[in-house]
């Protein structure tokens, strides 16, 4: 190669950006398996006594298991909002302090200005799907189609909403659930195809979707968003599940949902590139404790959906790829669903955008078992800042429990835990630690000066 | 072969009994790995985000996870002499309503018309050793070496008794424990060789015999107990354990521990028998919660160490035996301490007495993945029956909480839980299933029959 020749391939290399690095390291496919209100002790492999998850438990035999992996807001809507943009859910609008998500009466959704996870993958040549729950609006502009999928399937809001009049009231419609009680639309891509819903397949027709997806995906990169309805109360599974589980109705659920996971698994493994296929299972926020035994188990942690206790926020999570991340793996480094965008964006070699402030770091030193690049984790519930981690502290400036208290106590002196060695939060050491104390007061100032709230999208 | 012959051999077939079934069978060598106040939710591959545990979630994967194994009683004395004899502690007066457990004091112990496993596996020409805490009487008649093993080397009684009276007062001396405050004997068979036990380095001591055992048995099957000292308060490792886990001290001892089962499985692993090993690890009771962070975690389990709620007697456990046992597999079956006796007796040919009430069933279906024999649990608390539990029911007679209940309180009426569908115990059921209430009194009834109380070895 003479001078020439090499000052061209440099120029080449300078250039050429995105489509050359995304081309040279072989952008693997990325799955995203959602759950919705799943608690942190649901799974066998997260130790739930009565819940039979083998294949979830298989999938974290080949990978890995993360331990202290945390959703970015205890409820639906902003969760997802952030897991989608890789920012906090303040500073695109998708929270609230009065409506905590989205409503079939919404006005708002996710603001076309935000770059999606699809949306950046798409730049390097993905093709994208999104098959499950949406909830981040079901108006024509915010629907999956034009946030940066090809093809949507599922339900564009949480299945309890739409209930119909004459359906039994309070919390009796979910004690005995019937399909007709709630008017949920199912969707393919801006069409509602089906409604109400019939949930009871529900979980095995997103199931088929989702394989139908992968198999077809010959010769490009694809990325699959899949985003479970269950195990959100009302509570429906296939008749093949009717009974199938020690645990029960939200067993039931959960054993299909686990089902889903190892056909969803198998269709990989079975297509040609198996070792390129970088899959997560997470869900949004912790479990639905006021539904008592149609609820999850967040395990030992505190509390659960709706508060910033741990029990709200940490989630049972599993990372795959074989041959990539060790197998049988356990990682206890703080990571968010936030994360999975930058990770995702580097894998596919799409930079991220620079004209924003971002809440990602690439979770690829995690999944190789080393540290993290995440230095704190913020817990916000609505537009507050109730809670911020870093390392092992725990600092809360105000706590609500997701019920009994209806309102927010703000602590003059904040709490303190060290996660580590407390992880169910019991014993506050905050009088011990005031050094700790100012250090993560230091972290929030840090943060507050370029956490500017956007206009709320659910109070539209 | 001639009639004769034939007749013969049937003759010596049917007199040989025990020698002949143990010879023919192969019988395996049996360790028993039993840990102290260890909590149902404080290995990792039963969920505890920090503690790391890779041995023992390799163990697993090679083995059989249990969640639904349980202690004998929710303290140290009575849970050991039951998984010792295979007999509820009420039987052999290895309890009392006034002193929980022996102490230094105690001039009682494991009576000498007892059959213990050791005793039971000798008759089988096994070589048979107790390493660690025995708790089971320190007067000479009372010691290991009377009562079934070959070899001793261990603790007589808790690592907290014997406190010197110089020591700090209350629970100062457990926050930052000194060997020497606590003159614990440590013996070998009959004598005392050190006094303080330097507990610092106990439990790799208690590995490196254990070690030496197992490497020592080439011709002769073994059945060897290692009941750890650890993680009874005080707690204490070795320097190369200090500040290890992320979980802090008690972190430090569970991770030492977890250290002490690979290097245990690794001289089974590497002796030439290594197929012919079944291995259990469990503990004694549930987790002492009172001691805060020097406590463990009974997970999503209610309440721990003294009380009848699940939290203080189920137990994490892990069943082991290569080309046996399938691999990563998960039993949800109801278990116990006791069952060891009657799989130990089955396996080495011996017949268990027919003398005396038993309360030990055969766990080799359960081991072999199937459904077990054990028709239902009783929850003592000294001579008290507090619950019962038959299939996925348990029925609170009485209960006290760990602390702050001193006394316990009796329910009039019944309290009954689903322990398939709410493990927690936060769902009191009663009103609603009046006949299995009914059941389980029939259940309660049947057993009381035979539930002869001996006099107290406690109170003498």
């Amino acid at each position: 190669m003479n001078k020439l020749h090499y000052l061209l391939l440099l120029y080449l290399f300078a250039h050429c950006g995105v489509t050359l690095e995304a081309t040279t390291k072989d952008p693997p496919n990325i799955i995203v398996i959602f759950c919705d209100d799943l608690g942190y002790g649901d799974l066998a492999c997260f130790g739930h006594p009565t819940i039979a998850t083998p294949h979830l438990d298989q999938m974290a035999a080949e990978g890995m298991k993360l331990t202290q992996f945390y959703s970015a807001a205890p409820v639906c809507t902003p969760s997802r909002a952030a897991l989608m943009t890789g920012r906090l859910p303040m500073r695109n609008g998708m929270c609230s302090n009065k409506r905590r998500v989205l409503f079939p009466d919404s006005k708002g959704g996710i603001p076309a200005t935000e770059i999606t996870i699809a949306e950046q993958l798409r730049q390097a040549g993905y093709a994208t799907a999104c098959i499950g729950k949406w909830h981040l609006g079901h108006l024509q502009p915010y629907l999956p189609t034009n946030n940066g999928f090809d093809y949507y399937f599922g339900i564009p809001y949480s299945n309890d909403m739409d209930r119909v009049n004459d359906a039994p009231k309070n919390r009796l419609a979910f004690f005995k659930p019937k399909v007709e009680y709630w008017n949920v639309p199912l969707m393919r891509n801006e069409e509602i195809v089906e409604r109400p819903a019939n949930q009871t397949t529900i979980t095995k027709r997103y199931t088929e979707e989702a394989i139908a997806f992968i198999q077809s995906k010959k010769d490009q990169p694809y990325f699959l968003y899949l985003p479970h309805s269950m195990p959100h109360v009302p509570l429906f599974r296939s008749k093949e599940f009717e009974n199938k589980s020690l645990r029960g109705l939200y067993g039931d659920i959960i054993e299909e949902i686990d089902w889903s996971v190892g056909q969803v698994l198998d269709a990989v493994r079975q297509s040609d590139d198996a070792k390129n296929t970088l899959v997560f299972f997470t869900s949004d926020n912790g479990p639905w404790l006021i539904f008592n035994e149609q609820g999850g188990s967040a395990g030992l942690l505190r509390d659960g959906k709706g508060s910033t206790w741990e029990g709200g926020m940490r989630e049972p999570t599993l990372a795959w790829w074989p041959g990539k991340i060790e197998e049988g793996s356990v990682s206890r480094q703080v990571a968010s669903t936030m994360d999975i965008f930058a990770t995702a964006s580097k894998l596919a070699g799409v930079k991220v955008a620079d004209d924003r402030e971002m809440d990602s770091y690439d979770l690829m030193p995690v999944l190789m078992g080393g540290q993290g690049d995440r230095p704190a984790l913020f817990y916000y519930r609505g537009y507050r800042l109730m809670a911020v981690r870093a390392g092992d502290w725990k600092m809360h400036l105000m706590t609500q429990n997701a019920y009994g208290q209806p309102d927010p106590v703000t602590h003059e002196s904040p709490l303190l835990f060290n996660l580590h060695i407390d992880p169910s939060e019991k014993w506050d050491v905050s009088k011990e630690n005031p050094e700790v104390i100012a250090q993560l007061q230091g972290i929030i100032k840090t943060h507050k000066k370029n956490a500017i709230p956007a206009e709320s999208q659910l109070e539209k």
